[in-house]
């Protein structure tokens, strides 16, 4: 399946030149999803009745002459938390199942219907968003499309391995503590989680409301740049939503990386990894010609307090659920939710208030640095079932140690790209860039540059 | 003392226009002060020799000719949580008087002195400003000076008790659920809670983040517009300081309401209060030509949310005083802040998200009026020791209920001054005067029209 391994740009630019139509596209699209899924699990929704129909639209538009949109003809399908009109929204429990279906698609699917992409599935993922692996009791486990006796990550597993197995070429997810970044590195895709607030979640089923982002994954820099122009922008309906006016990205991405100050995470992010991560990392500042070493100071507290703010935030959200129907909650999330349920406000606020201070530091830094580079992931994507890993000799539960490197960033609400390594024979990587809040163009900048460096190999498709 | 009896902006009128000295206002002051406090026990600190400092330095100012700035020469005290360069910043408690003395004076100590403005004391407290009664354990019960067998209220009460009884213009206090509002209700004053983050808290010791404020008693209108504009403004030490640019508020001052929208708050705001509160506000109406009446819906949940919001923040603060030293509160204090250290993070994160709700409700009433009226107190001034009232026939303890109808505006951060409304052979009332975020300004010309309609009684002596 060619067509399918390309970036949604490229299959937009074809169906303007009419090499190829709407409707084949979405074709093409759903053989192959129905295909791959019993195998994958990615999607827990196809929706091709939809999907057929708005192809047809597009092909019409065009036929008419008229601009279908920057997006036009480019399936996407998105993480079982987005609201979509006539289908229950899950958010990968099995309580959300008895819910109506919603009666409008999310804010983000209509914007991304407006610019002409195309929807075509629900995605698998964590229960309520609370996980790293996507090995969800309910609805079955996503395994990796480079490996499939390995997990996706999570809690976004399947939106990243919907685009690493070139099912679709971007798929929307969320992240709380790292639920985009983990899979996107695992799985070896790009994945944005873009500054706090500068998307809106309005449609969106949450997790934890001062940490929940929206997010994207995409196969090229440039789709990644494209769908942030579309999404983002205020929203009266999510009250955290920037009032700042949008900053396209998307038609002044850069070649060059000249006069950014680029530097490494040092301490707290050079711990507690595989050697191969750290030298996937020192590759990268390689490249980008950097020895910089930046340190932010009390970054394990940072973690810490991200494990408060979520569990305390968490089990609000779903207390009435927890009171009524523990039973039914998946095992791997309940216990974190009970627990979460007991913890003192007194903690909650100081969380909160070290919260700030963090922020101060970590902005002081950016003073003096435009991007920093950490890893995505401890390590390669473990085993499906695996519960216990072995890092500098010291025996670590898998699953809360996956975020280790990804959770102090989202605490703060910085925009961070997970840039995948791709590497022959080994499964992939990936390479945290990160700026300050509403400097997502010098990440791309960054990433840009680095996409060429590594000859586009990560539109290639990694799985026949 | 006839001169003690004068506003702020009189006394500095005559300063410049050399009908009296700094140096004599201070020590007719400090005089009164010293005489009165044995009864008042306002005072918890007499700041003679730096309040003679600076009156010298006054004098010779304007003897040189030079302008000693909008407040010169007025006397003033500080509730004794603000840091006063030199001396210990007690904030009512008895373990905070083991700390060194403070090194600099508060943010607002500071502009205020630059405005000529002079420090002549620190004032009595509920400790740790958790209270509406100020009946300090430690310090002793500052009485009412209408009526010494009856309490100033809460917990600014030695500030409003130092106004009411002429022995400065003006005070500094704080109000996190009223205790500004409730103790000038409570002794016939002025007292204005501006926007939540309109003046810098920085310098002074807090006790609910996201809920205190720093405000003023004075005895007239124009003293509260000028002390405001010396106070308002950006301060980067408080982070949750304003970045707008200070709105002047005195030099604009205007006579008439024209134009204004004004309204009386129903329902919520016209129950569980005795008859002759709700007289006050119905006069008040009369006077201000308005029978409009909103109502703001769940209005009692706002109070229990800041109750739990209060609590949780508070203890927080104080958690490692409460492990080691719980015996040295105040037995009024240290039940509620034990308690506030075991309500579950669920709740407090359940208050957060109610209180962005009722905002949005309060902000679309906003839409329709300028200035709302509601009670200050459910009554006039208890007596010192009593602990339960009967209202409409059921009894009420009375500590937890006199901010009753003070505690959901701050909650939300709204701008409220508490308008004196003295009555013949009656204790003191006051009324609210409340408008949207940054509108103080419509307060202030509303509280101009209702001073001139009073006849200015509120700046005359109150007791002899």
């Amino acid at each position: 399946m060619q067509m399918l391994d390309l970036d949604g740009i490229t299959i937009t630019h074809n169906l303007k030149s009419k090499k190829i139509t709407a409707t084949k596209i979405i074709e093409q699209t759903l053989t192959e999803v129905e295909q791959q899924n019993s195998i994958l699990n990615c999607f827990t929704a196809i929706l091709k009745e939809s999907a057929l129909n708005q192809a047809q639209i597009i092909d019409s538009t065009i036929d008419k002459g008229n601009n279908p949109g920057i997006l036009a003809g480019v399936p996407f399908a998105v993480k079982n938390l987005f609201d979509i009109e006539g289908i229950t929204t899950l958010a990968g429990s099995k309580i959300n199942a008895e819910n109506p279906p919603a009666i409008q698609d999310s804010i983000t699917i209509r914007k991304l219907k407006q610019a002409g992409a195309i929807l075509v599935g629900a995605l698998n993922m964590d229960e309520y968003a609370y996980g790293f692996v996507t090995e969800n009791t309910h609805y079955g486990a996503t395994p990796n499309p480079h490996d499939l006796t390995r997990i996706s990550g999570g809690s976004s597993g399947g939106s990243a391995a919907a685009v690493a197995a070139n099912l679709v070429p971007f798929t929307l997810g969320s992240d709380t503590n790292g639920s985009i970044r983990v899979p996107a590195a695992l799985c070896g895709v790009l994945g944005l989680k873009p500054t706090y607030g500068r998307v809106s979640r309005s449609g969106a089923f949450l997790f934890s409301s001062s940490l929940d982002h929206i997010g994207f994954f995409a196969r090229s820099v440039r789709d990644i740049a494209a769908i942030f122009d579309v999404l983002q922008g205020q929203d009266i309906n999510d009250p955290v939503c920037t009032s700042l006016p949008p900053q396209p990205c998307f038609p002044v991405l850069q070649n060059g990386i000249d006069g950014l100050k680029i530097a490494i995470a040092g301490d707290y992010f050079q711990e507690g990894a595989e050697v191969e991560v750290l030298e996937a990392v020192e590759m990268v500042a390689k490249l980008l010609n950097t020895q910089t070493i930046i340190n932010i100071p009390e970054t394990h507290r940072a973690r810490a307090a991200a494990y408060i703010i979520t569990a305390c935030e968490g089990s609000n959200l779903h207390l009435e659920r927890l009171r009524s129907r523990s039973q039914d909650f998946d095992p791997a999330t309940r216990d974190r939710f009970l627990a979460g349920a007991l913890i003192p406000g007194s903690w909650y606020v100081q969380a909160q208030r070290f919260r700030r201070w963090y922020q101060d530091q970590v902005m002081s830094i950016f003073q003096e640095v435009d991007v920093i580079i950490a890893p995505t992931t401890p390590c390669i994507a473990t085993l499906l079932g695996q519960e216990k890993m072995i890092i500098n000799g010291k025996e670590i539960l898998i699953r809360p140690n996956l975020g280790r490197f990804t959770q102090p960033l989202s605490f703060i609400g910085l925009p961070v790209l997970s840039f995948p390594i791709l590497r022959d024979n080994k499964l992939p990587l990936g390479v945290q860039l990160i700026a300050a809040p509403y400097e997502e163009a010098k990440i791309l900048q960054v990433a840009t540059f680095l996409e060429k460096s590594f000859c586009g190999t990560r539109i290639l498709p990694v799985r026949k």
